[in-house]
């Protein structure tokens, strides 16, 4: 297997309801801005994330259709789709394609145009992810999920409805700094409480918000980035993981503990050589506020029942052990699904930069990505370092 | 690059309407057939081919949930979609990721369930893998699509409508012999041309039918393959390729040129360093009479314009120059669209082997399979040679 370097990174200038674009237009500024940035002007490959353009805009074949708006010419082009892990997923194709050596210059993309259609139609678009004869057509949907997991927790292991509210108030306050957040607002503890009501315990500042939204990175060998792309520090993917979990809740043994996101995470941290007190930054899948302290915990960052009290103590922010989504998560960035795992990469590589300006953690060297599916049913991680 | 093998092969015993069968019952039920095929008893990657499982069954994450179904562990595990190239391109994937030394034992296995909605329904899910906005939004549908091809063919080569029936009367001829195909019956020219018209030139027996039905192929290192696997004759994965155009025919130089189709062909018999001339048997993509004609031209079998002369001569099936589709094609053997890719591999692996029974081409040694997204706006093609 040949190394792998992300050398392009770019997203829309801000993401939210973006009516005046549609899917193709949403994807191809973000392409173009990461080739842009990447110094390049043509690819030899592309994978696209998306979870469901055929229930939110009519939309399959985005690998045709994007490559095509995109005006690459006739290059392979495919879609990946594991529910709101399929950005991420398209990275990890391009990461294989590229050490495999089929291609040099693979362009991973995500993209979600979700507000084309009303709330009814969205729920039921993204309850796709679950288990449509199990779960779905008894009526549950995600932020039910959710609230059952997030019930477990504190159940067993005493996390308060305040911890769940102070992931929000952290990732709304690393948000504000960011320009592209579909809701840069702080917000309080009492505030996300005092919300509406969604699925007790959750209220609607406990949830990402629907989006319309594309990311893009472009990936070549390590050995081709040192020589031709000069326009960055070089950033490696020195690690990638994947993995499963039955897709519905009831069939886990443990709601609270994210059996995917462990696996992912080991298979990122064992390839990387790397351990969780390695890594200086993070991004992880915030979904609902309950999803980070799990993510949190299966990842090995804490201990299992001890990511609430992480986030309380301030571990999870500027300062802490580690600094937790400071894009501002899905949860203040906006959480367009097929886009999310690629915009995750997209902070991950700025921050090892050096160019995040206000969100910029000093002297970050290692940075994790991790992109979840549903409620767990899929996750993948991502280890970067520059070199 | 690693060398790769196919090393087992499943699909359900019979393809068509299977009312008593769900997408997770019928992909199970051919991963199981292709594992036991194999003498496997675990995989450590799947990679799972569906069109619209959204739309179908209001189901995405299938990686999750088949893998779940499937019982395999927390496996990476997810979809790739490209229309009805999903099944072609899971197998392409499976294959880069054997190939870059990702995983040894991986699982590519194509679903679709179709006849769960109705016509309507059916005809916007398929309409979703051409152009939303600017094909499927004025009501064109695929029948559509593929008569101006046809038509496109017919005023420019002379293409005769008895040449397009042919196609039809030859898949069904080989199809009788299959005892898996939803429509194994036998037809005439005239047949075709009285039966209901569609899309003018075009009838319901010049169109593939809709199907529920899986099938699923295991890959490994060519040298485990030898070394462990000793049920069958080797056969290896010479050649794979992948290429896209236009999603929309109107943005097309030629109708009648299908490019993504050329590309795709090219890409295969430069891997595999073998040449239109080496290939003994072939499946490709005839989900319309006139697409196998064209696709018979764009791999090179026949020179452009030719390819419906060739039919009328014989040259597609026994004893002619290049025997197409002795499966019965997407015809009559069902069109599942996205199995379809899968079970062309299927195909091929048992002809290869020596196992096709009454569908035998004689001393096949080199195969090939073309599997075809939308009205063409992607391709994938593999070679596969016994060792």
């Amino acid at each position: 297997m040949r190394d792998v370097a992300v050398i392009g990174v770019g997203m829309n200038p801000k993401w939210g309801e973006l009516w005046e674009m549609s899917i193709r237009t949403l994807f191809t500024e973000a392409a173009l801005a990461a080739l842009d940035d990447a110094g390049v002007d043509h690819i030899e490959a592309m994978y696209v994330g998306c979870m469901t353009g055929g229930l939110f805009v009519g939309q399959e074949h985005l690998g045709s259709m994007l490559a095509d708006y995109l005006g690459t010419g006739p290059i392979p082009s495919l879609r990946v789709e594991s529910a709101c892990a399929s950005g991420g997923l398209a990275v990890r194709q391009a990461f294989i394609d590229v050490a495999c050596g089929m291609h040099d210059i693979v362009l991973a993309g995500g993209v979600e145009k979700m507000l084309d259609v009303d709330g009814a139609a969205a729920t039921y678009a993204l309850a796709s992810a679950a288990d449509q004869e199990y779960e779905c057509f008894h009526g549950v949907t995600f932020p039910g999920l959710y609230a059952m997991i997030a019930r477990a927790h504190m159940h067993k292991y005493g996390t308060t409805r305040e911890q769940l509210a102070m992931v929000s108030v952290k990732n709304h306050r690393h948000g504000s700094k960011n320009p592209r957040a579909q809701f840069p607002f702080e917000t309080t503890v009492e505030g996300v409480i005092n919300s509406v009501a969604v699925a007790d315990p959750l209220t609607i500042m406990d949830c990402s918000p629907i989006t319309d939204g594309a990311a893009a990175v472009i990936v070549c060998p390590l050995e081709m980035a040192r020589e031709k792309f000069k326009n960055h520090p070089i950033v490696q993917i020195t690690g990638s993981g994947h993995g499963t979990d039955t897709i519905a809740l009831a069939d886990r043994e443990d709601l609270t503990w994210l059996k995917a996101v462990e696996v992912s995470g080991k298979g990122a941290f064992e390839m990387a050589g790397k351990t969780p007190e390695d890594i200086d930054v993070c991004e992880v899948h915030d979904c609902f506020t309950i999803a980070e302290i799990c993510v949190s915990e299966a990842l090995g960052f804490f201990e299992p029942g001890k990511g609430g009290p992480a986030v309380e103590a301030g571990e999870t922010t500027y300062g802490g052990k580690i600094p937790i989504n400071t894009s501002g998560g899905l949860k203040s960035k906006g959480h367009p699904v097929g886009a999310t795992g690629v915009a995750q990469i997209l902070e991950i590589v700025e921050q090892l930069r050096g160019d995040s300006g206000e969100r910029q953690v000093e002297g970050a060297k290692v940075g994790m990505t991790q992109n979840m599916g549903g409620s767990g049913g899929s996750s993948v991680c991502h280890i970067l370092e520059v070199k």
